[in-house]
């Protein structure tokens, strides 16, 4: 009997990240605790870890908000310095609605607040950013640490509750898997089945962690089949194009 | 060391599902191959082999088409009978372009054509519906098989290439994980984080098949805490109200 099986685990014991650490050491210390990771494995890391490293944090104390910032802040009872960080990070505000700014960012995310969040930011009065380029800094990380990356955030989903965490950035595992043209299990042909298989990893490791938790990265195996010998078309392959969106 | 961990098996040996099989039985069966399932996991099940055990298959010999489906196959390419199904399966029609019909069902799911399917069908020329019912259909497989139970489809997303597996279905386990008011990992009190629990585990499962084995349910281990005493809401729950979504 052989069944298929995938298997996550949290790495145990990562500090908390600060503005020009070695992510890359910190991780692969971690990893070491769980028996390190191998070239098939992929690891799923948050990216608030991988944005403070990268010293993407910006204290409130140094924002002076604007007039657009003041007066949508004014509206939606925000801090007007959070909303001007916000409105920096975004290239396009899609809809403001109680307290909650949709916006499409610089990489064509679109998530509540262009991504830029308050919580676990490691020091008061802080926001974390998203990285500049979750996809090169994906593939710095694979390239210390020898397995696949993705980078992760939690994004909220048009029709359905909730957020669920999707990647925002990946190298070393191919962000889709097209089946279009290939058979099913009867061998009937295949017309518009893709999977998002990044996205769907990191929904799978975002259920190894609590929130409350320091567990900001979680060791994927069994992804074999999906991890690439390059470090592939990255997370920006996920971006639908306006034009080909029938689900908004 | 504890690392929180979650393992993923799939069900081994899930025979062709036929109209009024007993498909309770036949997961106890392939589950005892892989040792069983335990009251605090959590089994993800396709909801192809829920919908063909319900009868919820429609033979396309037996489908007359309307006008209003000869108009759209027409204009769309496609089967006029198929069609015909896609409109009886919908509550509305929200888009329909390139051969895709982007339809609301009638359990309020947004979805691509209705969630009618003809892959894997188990029968040429035959479609599958989604089950009437699957938060009912959770229930009734947790009642057999003594574990959570989800029902899953793959739905494609606004805004992100690809389709992710979400939870049509669900039983005995939380749907979403509530954070509001709960505070972070530095006692910052979290403001909108609600995670959408039963679809991470509907995309972790779809890890560990591929579209051409028949492996229609995998075993889910390590998410206790998200199990429950006793039904729940069900994946009902994740339908978002209108009037609440910003993310279209």
């Amino acid at each position: 009997m052989t069944a298929s099986d995938v298997w996550l685990v949290a790495l145990p014991g990562v500090p908390e990240v600060r503005p020009g650490d070695d992510l890359g050491a910190l991780l692969a210390e971690a990893a070491d605790r769980i028996g390190g990771v191998r070239a098939t494995d992929v690891l799923a890391v948050s990216h608030k870890v991988v944005s403070k490293a990268e010293g993407r944090v910006v204290p409130l104390a140094g924002v002076f908000p604007g007039w657009e910032a003041r007066a949508l802040a004014d509206e939606h009872g925000k801090d007007p310095r959070h909303v001007q960080v916000i409105l920096d990070e975004a290239a396009e505000v899609l809809r403001a609605d109680r307290g909650r700014l949709i916006c499409r960012t610089s990489h064509g995310f679109v998530c509540a607040n262009a991504g830029v969040d308050a919580s676990n930011a490691g020091a008061p009065a802080t926001l974390v950013l998203l990285p500049e380029d979750p996809d090169e800094s994906a593939r710095q990380l694979r390239r210390h640490l020898g397995c696949a990356v993705i980078i992760t955030d939690s994004f909220g989903r048009a029709w359905r509750v909730g957020q669920c965490e999707v990647a925002i950035g990946c190298a070393g595992l191919a962000p889709v898997d097209d089946w279009r043209g290939r058979p099913d299990a009867q061998g009937r042909e295949l017309a518009a089945t893709v999977i998002a298989i990044a996205d769907e990893a990191a929904a799978a490791a975002d259920l190894v962690r609590a929130k409350d938790s320091r567990e900001p990265a979680v060791r994927i195996r069994g992804l074999e089949r999906h991890v690439t010998a390059g470090d592939g078309a990255g997370a920006a392959a996920l971006v639908r194009s306006l034009e080909d969106d029938l689900f908004r």
